[in-house]
């Protein structure tokens, strides 16, 4: 059912179709990147499935593909980042680089953007902050409303997600990734697909009473966390990813799922901390090996290990880094038409 | 059955114990305006209530009355205080406004803390730092175990705290005060004192099933909120505000309520963030301003309006200065008693 395509396949790919969409080389290549990085994780719903999205969204001119994205200000611990409206992982990946190089000389450094757009997994940003032995915190606010304020009625908020990647040792490190509601559009989509309902806790409709048909979650809202205190922390990342870079919150926030032809104006942000601030970094690696290692060993509720944060994914990654990112067919499907339409030469047929 | 007693009598009260538990009047004083700012903002179990758990702490030795707190090492943004196991308010209090006057010159700060001890409620420290229209971002690993990492069944996991408070305008700012756990000790207490039974959700039996008497409440595990998310939210904060510093954290992280006498390198981190790095403060003031009317003014599910973090204990704040702090009757009583042991002149006798 599902078809395996080598990275660089993929990317390369991913990379025709933006260009071939009008996008500039180099920002075809980093946003193809930053697609497959998702899919190696795991992280599905913000990988290729994209594709097709971005391309009504380019084609309705809601997104510029000569954008200038640029430092707007700058101190030695922070800037801001103007997106020009350009692709999402563009913007977001100058925005890492640059606090990935103010924290080595600052030793901590905060970064936003305004006028960005869909920036994909946010996993994807901290870990590059990781491979360079930096603590990567990332918020963002996510690209359409999906529940009221606690005790309110309007959608106001997003699924916010928040990811956190720690460097380590040896250890598999821990690698935090996770949206402030308690379902996403992706997982809910995934039981749709599976004909099963959904847990109650996810939905809720606006009577207040849940919803567990996951075609009929569209009529109600998604759930916060831990009820007020995840609908507070999805706020407060609002703010830390827009209102503090002015960028679109609350009802400025766009559904860039049904509005096609606005810019975005979405915001991230993205803390970059130097471990070596406190203990030498050989310290904080050696520790955080040896906690990974007793939470790993620590008495399981099952037969099989205590797994945290990031160690599923780094296990799909490797398996698909060596045996290829499975594409189900009907993505597949998708992403022919998409290439055929287009006219790329590559069309993701299968070559054996 | 409760007593009223004004903001200034409390504190005074509380700096009388301490110093007649030996403290130093400084470090009395500093400790019991954290305490009272807790019970001000309806986190009493963080306020006075803890007096007689730190007095058995401080008899048994594990709390050193005469401490060295100092910055171990700094940069223009961050800082280690090591505590040297003193009070944690008053190892909290040196953090944070060393972190407030590094981030008004450098604009970013992030100080952590080592061989601290309890220091009450988060948000009384971000508040510090909202209070000079900075962001204040705290972390804290928690004074005792009280959930396994998501799948385990060893308890190598705090309430883990997270607070944010984001500075406004004319309107009520939004300030996020919260445990990672869907309840916290703090909350349990209060349930128990009441005579009150937990809601199902809150703590589960080692067999699975949910334990609603909260006397019984230490049989089996807080449940974190959002599940395996915030299982791994509430490790990354343990990860950034202990085994960054060198503190405590799993294994080595003691039950304060348990062990007496050894000191318990608590582990605490404040970020502060001046936003005008990214727009004008005053810009900043008027969109969260705006924001914070929308989300207010927006349709509510009950007939009352829409409340954000932060607000409640604002209006409590408020009324509790005017009026007085409210002491229930069995905290009084223990309050009394303690008093009466160490010879303390106010024992909180009513005074009409």
């Amino acid at each position: 059912m599902s078809t395996l395509f080598t990275v660089e396949r993929l990317e390369a790919f991913a990379a025709q179709v933006l260009v071939a969409l009008g996008a500039l080389d180099e920002h075809a290549r980093v946003t193809a990147r930053r697609l497959v990085e998702a899919d190696l994780r795991d992280r599905t719903g913000h990988g290729i499935i994209r594709l097709p999205l971005y391309a009504e969204r380019i084609e309705a001119g809601g997104i510029n593909l000569r954008p200038d994205v640029r430092i707007l200000h700058e101190t030695p611990v922070s800037a801001l980042v103007d997106g020009d409206n350009g692709l999402g992982q563009v913007v977001m990946t100058l925005a890492v680089e640059t606090a990935i190089e103010k924290a080595k000389v600052s030793g901590l450094a905060w970064v936003g953007t305004w006028r960005s757009n869909h920036a994909g997994a946010a996993g994807v940003y901290t870990a590059m902050a990781m491979r360079e032995d930096l603590i990567g915190i990332y918020f963002a606010v996510a690209s359409a409303n999906v529940m009221p304020p606690w005790g309110g009625r309007e959608r106001l908020l997003g699924t916010n997600p928040v990811a956190v990647a720690i460097p380590a040792g040896a250890e598999v490190p821990f690698q935090l990734d996770i949206a402030t509601t308690v379902a996403s559009h992706g997982t809910i989509k995934v039981k749709s697909q599976a004909g099963e309902s959904m847990p109650e806790g996810w939905v809720i409709g606006m009577d207040g009473e849940p919803i567990t048909d996951p075609d009929r979650a569209d009529e109600g809202f998604l759930m916060p966390i831990g009820g007020y205190k995840g609908s507070g922390l999805n706020f407060a990342i609002g703010v830390l990813a827009g209102i503090l870079n002015g960028a679109a919150f609350g009802r400025e926030a766009l559904d860039h799922r049904a509005v096609y032809d606005v810019p975005a104006n979405t915001g991230q942000a993205i803390l970059v901390v130097r471990p070596d601030l406190f203990l030498s970094l050989d310290d904080f690696k050696r520790e955080m090996d040896r906690q990974l290692k007793v939470f790993r060993g620590s008495e399981s509720m099952t037969d099989a290990p205590v797994r945290l944060a990031g160690e599923q994914a780094a296990a799909i990654e490797a398996e698909r880094r060596q045996d290829g990112v499975p594409v189900p067919g009907a993505l597949l499907a998708k992403l022919r038409a998409l290439a055929v339409r287009l006219g790329v030469d590559d069309q993701l047929v299968e070559q054996e």
